[in-house]
């Protein structure tokens, strides 16, 4: 969809552009671009920060070499009103500039903050190949305008109720369970009334209100109700709506374009015949082999009788337009091809021995065996390991499963069943190819150095758990729900890409705020401070006393694994309130941005794009085109 | 849409059937019915059981004579094929027997199970004159089928990934945050697995594992995502689905009745007017004049206008069809009258001062004064009460919101002020009247006897907060959404009875489970097991440690309360826990069972249905009949 120059030299700079070798290693220092957190204070793995920077600037200077080979490829004026190739420039610019004050401050031992750190992930929305990431941005600015309406509408409400709280339970001086004062400041109320409709504090926060009078429970009822079924639900619903409408945009704006571009086409190639233009069937395959090298010749010959319906010898507009459709369809090419052990030894393996097997093996009573020696399987493995004799049974159920691929792979041809489209057999294979490499690597480390490697054990154990998820393909309705689930997966990762750039930011900040302020200390450790996490200011608090210790801000990993906790929400507020303990009340609105942005936009747009999978799914009829193609394969038999 | 018989006798009978009367008396008993458990053992107020069975006795007598004035107007064939009628006869038996059963044995001092008590609810969903209640059962059952395969993969896959678990951490002798043993018995793990679903345990179950290697994290987070955040979404996708998709078939089968049953009309009343069969003026005018009989002579001249849209002095076919929708729209008759004032005293109304005032009124300044009163207001209410200054000023806003609402009164109509439409009119007023009644109301009490009572003191305290609440009228976005939400408060009333019939079944369980195994003390009481909520097997246990004594089933107004803190979701297990300690393992089976049916089947019907209602208001357009309406009126003028 970019707009390109023409010229013969343009065009082998933009192949050279598009080439995957480049993309995989722009791909690869993105990677190390966002990848050195992990390595810069407060690190993982610490590095000085010469290497660091060093490391960096390399980054930039490949991010900018391919900026300037994109800009080549680009009209000017068309280069500077796109604004992802402003964004890089900015945040190369800004990088540079942070970096150098960073180092020279740090000459003269001086600690500043490095704020161009939360920049990294532009280069990861703006280089990236795939249009997903940008596109769901795009839903994200699109619904914002929406949702800050109802938000402010709902940040009212909360504050209205604050101030009734505050009025209703503000002079009878209760006292919450952990025995401070119950609904006395107004900014606390808020701050409690908020994380009461996460359900994060319910029903603690209404217990001393309760224990006076069951009446005061309703205001508690009322105040979720609304705040938590009704305005959760109208942000979901706000949400979906404008997923729907924004990706119906997309999708017409898509078919536009290709549209205009294939008469462009047709224009080129056109030749008039009687009344009407149309493109010779020769200039037509010799387009759609250089369109698409890689069709076979049969299936070029399909499509060419589906778009020349009445083999007149030439293409009319209407079918060519349609080309592009047809190009995207996959038509698999069913060879019902000999088993090589056919071609290598007819006599052995068409044998009557031979042929009972394989009969037996696509029995449908086959199948059930291997259900009940899974499930047999499932007790073993639930009993406990430490028998001798169970850990031979182990042994004879992998054989058992081995035995089984083999006898698959005999009976029916290795392509077929190792197809693309058949998940369940690559899954199936893995799991015990691993499951046995895992399982030998095991027992070889106990029987040389009677040391038992507890990572390799724990994904033996994995493995073996995993095998008991075949049983799901064996009954239809399952397979069903499964295909839908597995059909999603792939557009996740979208999802994966955003969470991680929203995640990187967030655990950046975390860092700059809450670095070194919380410690942990292993569970053995005598260090005074120990049961405080390092921080006298915990003393008493709900955060040592659920021993959070290890839910901090001082690396990457332990940034996102927090982060992960704050998305599923409960004892959010736990978390937030030791952080505030440590540093000042203002951290709250971190933990509130936070809670805002990821589970009332993201975790939302996950909801919204599951039922809309689902929606397709259940309404899932075939387009024309490939009906149309279905109907000719069925034509020409 | 019930066939009935059609001699003048059955209709006269049908009528009464229908009468207003015999719907109230029939509702009164209902609620009579369900609030005997108010009354009976475990009582909020105890009354002796003589007292209430002969009160059910009552209720039954009533619903049985209901029951046969509806079997008399109805073919005997359809009356028994009807479900509602069936349930409704076996739950008049089956209290019967157990009212006798329970009364013999309380006789010889054996005390048993009042189970029919759960069966109270049907008569509220049978006998309800709305087809709501019932239009959602069918839904939920519709959905039955397909939530159960999901629920059981759902469930397969808890299973499997509490297999993994045991494997995982059941040997390392690891120890939860309260010092218990962690995740070594199976079933331990299903239920605290199945807990981390609802995120209630998040993080802390986890926090044992991770303490050892930020690795184990990841198993908990793939849990999470798998089980929190697909799963959950996949059950609420399938209940939208199936929420559209049955709608659908209820509004086509509907359309499709109202049809047939309008041409069966056509039919009787045609005349052949041509070529084509019609219907006469004289007749039709007759006709709607039956039907509706307090529809205006000027509204059926239109709706006239509209269905004979050429004056041809008939109306046929397609046009007669259309009536049942024309009558269902509301034509609101705009009369512009004049003021009251102006009839009585039109010098004085019309002078140049009233003039000036009116004018004033209506000036957006007006409104804009009021908004900064009311932000005034919002931080005069926040202030300290106790001051005297304070006190003052809430009469001097209190009279100036009245002063407000009567220059309103005296600018515009009053009939046109507090017209049917006008919520907002109508919220202010009421508002500010029970504002004044309540503060009135205060002082009275105050200065009388020196005692200030603290419930019209709360009522003043919310009424006063909720005045701010005008404000969001002033902004127009805000206006749209809340109109969208008040919009949906009719509907929601159906989920309020149905949440309603399924609390009530599961209090009556739960008070015949845990009646009094949990006991809850005055907070300045000395009992000595005050602190365990009357149970000692509550010692240590997070439930006697986070206060929650107040939640129990000692009575149908705790249950209910309990019952709301487990939808909300959090610390459930906690409560769950509290009350296996008191009784068995197998009440976590109860608790499961709340929440399967309430939060994955209810709650997200609830969403669903907001979501497609704001789908609707999206995307709403007028519907052809309204539009026709709407340009007949423009031509009229």
């Amino acid at each position: 969809n970019i707009p390109f120059e023409t010229s013969p030299q343009a065009v082998r700079l933009y192949n050279l552009y598009n080439h995957w070798a480049m993309q995989a290693t722009t791909y690869f220092f993105i990677f190390v671009d966002l990848s050195l957190a992990v390595f810069e204070d407060p690190a993982v793995y610490p590095l000085p920060f010469l290497a660091t920077s060093l490391a960096e600037v390399l980054c930039l200077l490949v991010f900018f070499g391919r900026l300037v080979h994109f800009a080549k490829v680009t009209p000017r004026n068309v280069f500077w009103k796109d604004t992802k190739n402003i964004c890089i420039v900015i945040a190369i610019l800004g990088t540079l500039i942070d970096l150098i004050i960073y180092g020279a401050l740090k000459i003269s031992n001086i600690n500043s903050v490095r704020w161009s750190r939360v920049l990294r992930p532009v280069f990861l929305i703006n280089f990236a190949e795939s249009h997903q990431i940008r596109k769901v941005f795009r839903s994200i600015r699109n619904t914002l305008p929406e949702i800050t309406y109802v938000f402010l509408l709902f940040m009212f409400s909360v504050l209205m109720f604050s101030l009734m709280a505050l009025k209703l339970f503000g002079d009878r001086n209760l006292q919450t369970v952990e025995g401070s004062p119950y609904f006395t400041n107004y900014l606390e109320i808020v701050f409690d009334m908020y994380v009461l409709v996460t359900t994060a504090n319910s029903p603690d926060i209404m217990i001393p209100a309760y224990d006076i009078s069951w009446l005061y429970s309703l205001f508690f009822i009322t105040y979720v109700v609304i705040h938590t079924y009704l305005f959760m639900s109208v942000f979901l619903a706000v949400v979906y709506n404008n997923y729907k409408k924004h990706l119906k945009n997309e999708i017409c704006k898509l078919a536009y374009m290709k549209r205009r571009k294939m008469v462009e086409a047709f224009n080129i190639l056109k030749v008039k015949e009687g009344p009407e233009f149309v493109v010779k069937e020769a200039q037509w395959k010799e387009l759609v082999k250089r369109v698409a090298p890689d069709i076979s010749t049969s299936h070029r010959e399909l499509l060419l009788r589906v778009s020349d319906d009445e083999q007149k010898g030439y293409v009319d507009k209407k079918s060519f337009v349609r080309l592009a459709d047809l190009l995207n369809i996959q038509v698999i090419a069913m060879k019902i091809q000999a088993h090589p052990l056919e071609n290598w030894m007819p006599r052995v393996y068409n044998s009557a021995a031979s042929q009972c097997l394989r009969s037996m093996v696509k029995h449908r009573g086959f199948v059930w065996t291997y259900d009940v020696i899974i499930l047999i399987n499932a007790i073993f493995i639930a009993l406990d390991e430490r028998n001798p004799l169970i850990s031979y049974a182990e042994w004879v159920f992998l054989s058992l499963y081995i035995l089984e691929i083999l006898l698959k792979v005999y009976t029916y041809e290795p392509r077929a069943f190792f197809a693309k489209t058949q998940f369940w057999n690559w899954f199936d294979t893995s799991i015990i190819i691993a499951a046995l490499v895992a399982t030998v690597l095991n027992t070889l480390l106990k029987s040389t150095s009677q040391y038992n490697s507890q990572q390799v054990l724990d994904i033996v154990f994995i493995l073996r758990v995993l095998r008991l998820l075949r049983i799901v393909d064996s009954i239809k309705r399952f397979r069903v729900i499964m295909t839908t689930l597995i059909n999603v997966v792939p557009t996740m990762l979208t999802f994966g890409e955003l969470v991680l750039v929203v995640y990187y930011m967030f655990a950046i900040i975390g860092m700059e705020l809450f670095q070194g302020k919380i410690q942990f200390f292993n569970m053995n450790s005598t260090a005074p401070l120990a049961l405080v996490c390092g921080n006298p200011a915990l003393k008493d608090s709900q955060f040592a006393q659920g021993k959070y210790c290890v839910n901090n801000f001082n690396d990457l990993l332990s940034s996102f694994i927090v982060l992960t906790e704050l998305t599923v929400v409960n004892q959010w507020h736990t978390l937030a309130n030791g952080f505030v303990l440590v540093t000042h009340q203002a951290a709250k609105l971190y933990f509130m941005a936070f809670h805002i942005v990821v589970v009332i936009m993201i975790v939302n747009i996950f909801t919204a794009f599951i039922l809309e999978a689902f929606y397709v799914e259940y309404s899932l009829e075939k387009s024309d085109v490939e009906s149309a193609i279905e109907r000719k394969i069925q034509e020409l038999g």
